[in-house]
């Protein structure tokens, strides 16, 4: 099998028919060669389909094209489409993902990939999360290169960090519901220490608040899971407060409080209309694309894409970047 | 914010009281150099945690730490995890991934990146492709380093090839079916066309065969959707045939015939078992880990995992390497 070489500096010059000195000269634009020379140079390196070695031009610059990548266990679902959504991007860049995968909440778990991507003079680092639950501990003052936190927030506020707009996400569920023709909204939140499900329910108050109206019913904190949905929303039910919508704080939660609808007759959205977050596909849409649930899309891959170009950008400046969430309607809701 | 800088090799030099040139020899492993000031060296290295200079050292070896990795649709669900996991290898075998995504189907459309990737001068190549549903064309002669390609086999059988054993989970299926009591099995196919489809069709005969048993019904080709698996099971119910199984050849599939089984009131697996492949989270199983279905496992990351390593290993020969299905139990077959 022919393997072609790729064309070297010493071709260009030879096609050229010049020294290696000038032909260096000439493709960097130094304008101590003729014109006519750099303009000869320059077609034969077209024509050679020649690139500049990039390992030379690495140790050259001492910049080494490539991107250190700590990922809190990449395996998760959701952390999963920011990491490849950064990872693409990078390459768009022509920036290569050195990833190593640990627990960015513990900074001394990351120690040895500190040390490594250290050593190995990455141009910059990408800190990816697994959700805005919590906080991470800063690793910015380890390195002199720009530092960004993707979909987690650092406990220094000074840091750049990239995360979705929760607090946007549950004031567009909420106001969904508001323009689809209900008043009397109630909540199913997600954990208590959670900040993702705070922000979503304080999106929801500025909803209910700009359109002059108040929340219904107790707010049922629960875990992330279908379960968990089921038991709050029968609980909700149990309470006699008296709605016509629920915002449920993600998918598994209003799939969950859908199953205890279905189970005490109730037909959604013509009894109780319900909207979720996350819209992540194998939840809410089978692959045929029937869907069962309208939901508010953080849109993940986006996340990582905006954080990964924020390293090379004039984006980069502290504190908190937040991306667009997105409506995507299903038949858990009246239609707008 | 202090920044630490890492130990430069002066730095270690200074400490053991050597030049620089000797602490560059002690260091690497130079027998001119006395036992007695290599140890001192080393000692004065480890103490100030110095990682000798990943550019310097690349540009010396001609290694640049980096493996090329052309993703076909990076944004497929399937691809994402095998995508994942041979990065995350990566990054354990201290290497950074230089990702570009496009069309891996098309080797025109990858000209841009095959040239950027040379120019980059990468230890290696991963192809990684969103299933082994049709061969995409070859691209290893472009390189001179090894290529792997993971999840799409290549034209060219010479080539290195990671790929799921579609063939063992058509197998593995069909066993669990005999295993838990059946007879009579019959089965919902893939597309006509796709390698996989064939293959987990093949492993299907392989264990009917093996049991002396014919397969039952006719083999309903369709597309992977939820809602041809429903019509599928339809027609199948229809001709006539009696089975107590049915192999389906994906989740889909088998979640759209398990819709029309409820609907013409056959319980599962009572009066039918039903069986998938991908056990895709999502489709198989919610957050809470309820599980709907019995599904055979493709493992993914583990397939991007083996395939990453193939680079660095003695593994890298020719032809197929398949890995290892396992067997996810749920609720829509007996237990074994």
């Amino acid at each position: 099998m022919p393997r072609e070489k790729a064309a070297r500096l010493s071709d260009v010059a030879a096609v050229a028919g010049v020294s290696l000195a000038t032909a260096s000269k000439a493709l960097n634009g130094n304008t101590r060669i003729s014109a006519a020379t750099r303009e000869r140079v320059r077609a034969a390196a077209e024509r050679l389909d020649f690139r500049p070695d990039a390992l030379a031009r690495s140790f050259a610059s001492g910049r080494s094209g490539t991107i250190g990548v700590l990922t809190h266990r990449a395996k998760n679902t959701f952390a999963r489409p920011v990491a490849m959504g950064a990872i693409v991007q990078l390459g768009a860049q022509n920036q290569a993902a050195l990833v190593y995968d640990g627990d960015v909440q513990e900074s001394k778990a990351m120690s040895a990939s500190i040390r490594e991507l250290r050593a190995r003079r990455i141009d910059g680092l990408l800190v990816i999360g697994d959700g805005h639950e919590h906080t991470s501990p800063s690793l910015t003052h380890y390195f002199d290169v720009p530092v960004t936190y993707i979909f987690t927030a650092s406990r220094d506020p000074g840091d750049v960090m990239y995360l979705p707009d929760n607090r946007g996400a549950g004031r567009m569920a909420t106001q969904h519901l508001i323009d689809t023709g209900n008043t009397r909204i109630a909540h199913l939140g997600g954990p208590e220490r959670s900040i993702a499900a705070e922000r979503r329910q304080a999106g929801m108050l500025d909803a209910l608040t700009a359109a002059g109206l108040e929340p219904v019913g107790p707010v049922i904190h629960s875990d992330w899971t279908r379960v968990r949905g089921a038991a709050a929303m029968a609980e909700l039910l149990q309470s006699g407060a008296e709605f016509d919508a629920v915002f449920c704080a993600n998918d598994h939660l209003a799939l969950g409080a859908m199953e205890t609808c279905a189970a005490a007759g109730l037909r959604i959205p013509d009894d109780l209309a319900l909207i979720g977050v996350d819209n992540w596909e194998g939840t809410v849409v089978d692959q045929a694309g029937s869907r069962q649930l309208t939901s508010v899309d953080l849109e993940l891959m986006e996340l990582g894409r905006l954080g990964a170009t924020s390293l090379t950008t004039t984006d980069h400046t502290s504190g908190e970047h937040l991306t667009t969430p997105t409506l995507a309607l299903g038949p858990s809701t009246h239609p707008a």
